[in-house]
């Protein structure tokens, strides 16, 4: 496969479809269906893209069975958009690093630092952390005491994994995020708010994707679970002893409060809250701000403050609009009652 | 006191409680009611725990009077949630550290850095920054020039403190916290929007908590102040030109606009937003994503956008489950009318 | 103009306005109405603010030409907010700083830094990267591979820029915040989510500001776009493949999910949501916590869960105060109803 480019045929084995057109057309790169030029294979998702995808200058498409019509040559595939990754990754492989620890990073005598890690400039790796094989710590990420990074895992710059957090492996952590800060808790005691000591921790278990400036609080007594495969966007907030189950999506800004119990395949929308103590059982989903204060059973779904069903919250979302009418006609009915029963 | 661990009697007299069993008995550690084995000491905030401790195998529980009948010996004490604060101090003493600047910090030659001061790896403290006795800046801190940070403070990795902002005593301040950001001000010149300096700064009383990835904006022209006991969660925004009365609580992702005034022992839910110029009186609570855009009473609960009455907001709330029937049921009533009056 | 101060005749030549008063007197500073002193001007923005003036002590105000009968002299221009800039430059100009790159920093051999940049302590510079002209990149800020920062931008303490991201000219990025972190891309392969690369970028045109700790994510195949003048606070998320036109503001912790289209010149309040592939026209704008996930006209003004027009959607919020009697007096209605139909 030549460094200029693929032809359709070859992308085609690789994808494991079939080419509808021309399989020796060569395509360099993999654009979007507006950015794309003769010498780009453009994604058409689904038949909604079709009309967009009629007007591409793409050289060639990859799609799905039902996308029929394109004006160019097409490769068809069982999944297209898990084929998507693969293009992606043949086009854009991954960048190779140099294992290593850089010169200007501050690692403690008695961390451990697999020898094929590596460790960029400025970064710190506090006494007894173990860093695992593959692991890239990007420049100025900070590794606390006794913290452990799995193997082939990254952490982006500015990362903050605080002392005694467990990482597991192929978790990517993004720029600026902090695993490991105190959890919010204190007691009045009269005069003043005391500082209840978070001496609890933080496990994030394998294949967890955790957003830029993203927080999970280390729990009071024992950790703050993230369970494996759990995707988290920017900005989320996991406080602490918070448990989240396997697979659950969580998008930016949403927010979970202390000691809450996330299911296995959950799917938390953006900006979304969820009180303290709350069970969201499997497969549940929160949409879009919604917020809930009251455990959600399993494969709900949910929208709105309180978090009411979401067809039941749209009913009443739609009869709102003629809420102010109503008081009006409510008052008129009851004048003309009043007057029909006062000539009785 | 053994290193090994406690007597539950060598317990009891630290938190001036009684032994409810056998103050023999030894615990090494605390955990929590569902991970307690027969070394740990569990804590029982209050009887609504009871049936989880029913099945715990703690070794002893530390727990308030009104709780009863539990399978293990109990340490009983006026304020168990103060006395679980003692308790955790006991097996869980902080960390010392060693004072002195580390070699990799870069400290500007005419900033104040006291002997007893700990300056982590990668720190930068800025010209004319004065750091108090006891506080600890973690590797990778950034304190701006003419900055203060008053005795005993602690600042986690990445927590930038910019130029001039005034930091009290006992503050903590997480990793990644932002203090002293430029505030959003801006004003539109017909054809661009055009910064407006914001020269003010930031002051920070003594014993306030900061957040993770939280940010307070320094003040156009005067301060941003934050007062004393003040504790903000993470990824909290305070604009500028706000003030945050004593001993208020802020949960997580909570927005005050610019020039808000709030009073003192204010609890603020999360992802609660404040307009701006508004003013919160003394002890009001807003619930979780309340909005308000004026002034809220002093003691006054109130939830939901716009800030309704917590009483009311509920009651409303339950009614609008009824609105898409009410719909149908106003216009069945308004035609029963219509034929009932053609009749005459 | 000594260095002790300005008469007032000067300001006001300087700021093209004139005196109402004793020309002659002097000013060393600029503060708020409440905190001036007889040596301080005060800006009086309306009419207002009037009230708060009559009882400030600043020896002089800046005010607009409505504004009547202050207790101390008066610099009138028409456009006082724009002239306030003026003021604050000329009694705070902005602080020189030598160019180069201080020792501490690790600048790549093959990154392009112009020799008037400054590159501040333990700042990292990447391979391939490009910084421009008068660029401040402050202590521990990042820039990765092949990044290109504009001339006169300035990038505060932990900024991150990761590779390819391409920033304008002067343009201002906030502590902490972070620019090009992967979209939040995945597709599920019937046992677990998988990472969709996000290979594009993000573009920063000029004159954008960037809030602290705010996110703007790398689209997925082409770039992220933030247009000329774009003013966003703290903690705002832009997901991947967004595009945010010109001049358009975008108050705290709101969030934009993928593939939006925001217009130019629109007005995000706080904490508001945007869901995916959302348009949003010119001039829209979106009062704080307001969510939308269908397209806004031009011009809109929304408000609530869903975005309806502000004047409905007071008018609901003002009547569902009555809903909990209206269920009440709906059934009254419905009772009498029966009752005289049942006599006939």
């Amino acid at each position: 496969m030549g460094g200029a480019g693929f032809t359709l045929g070859q992308l085609a084995t690789t994808l494991k479809g079939t080419v509808d057109g021309d399989a020796a057309r060569v395509v360099t790169g993999v654009a979007s269906l507006e950015a794309a030029g003769p010498e780009h294979i453009a994604f058409v998702a689904d038949a909604r893209y079709r009309q967009t995808a009629l007007t591409s200058r793409a050289g060639a498409f990859l799609a799905a069975d039902d996308v029929e019509g394109l004006p160019a040559p097409i490769i068809r595939c069982r999944e297209p958009r898990l084929m998507l990754i693969e293009l992606l990754h043949l086009f854009h492989p991954a960048a190779s690093f140099a294992p290593g620890v850089d010169a200007s990073a501050r690692v403690a005598p008695d961390a451990r630092v697999h020898s094929t890690a590596t460790v960029g400039a400025l970064a710190v790796v506090e006494s007894g952390a173990v860093i695992g094989a593959h692991v890239r710590l990007h420049p100025l990420v900070y590794v606390g005491s006794g913290a452990e990074i799995g193997e082939d895992s990254v952490l982006h710059p500015h990362a903050v994994v605080r002392e005694g957090v467990r990482v597991g492996r192929r978790v990517i952590v993004h720029a600026g995020a902090v695993l490991g800060a105190d959890g919010f808790g204190y007691a009045w005691d009269g005069s003043a708010y005391r500082k209840i000591p978070q001496v609890g921790s933080v496990v994030i278990e394998d294949d967890v994707e955790i957003g830029a400036n993203a927080t999970i609080d280390r729990g009071t007594l024992g950790p703050t679970i993230v369970r494996r495969g759990v995707k988290i966007d920017n900005l989320v907030m996991v406080a602490h002893n918070v448990e989240i189950g396997e697979d659950t999506v969580i998008a930016a800004q949403t927010g979970i409060s202390g000691s809450c119990r996330v299911g296995k395949g959950v799917v938390l929308g953006g900006q979304v809250g969820i009180g303290d103590h709350v069970s969201v059982g499997d497969g549940a989903m929160l949409t879009s701000q919604a917020g809930v204060v009251s455990d959600v059973a399993a494969g709900a779904k949910l929208a709105g403050l309180y978090g009411r069903p979401l067809m039941e919250f749209q009913r009443i979302w739609i009869a709102e609009a003629q809420l102010p009418d109503m008081v009006r006609r409510l008052r008129a009915l009851e004048r003309r009652l009043e007057e029909l029963t006062k000539g009785e």
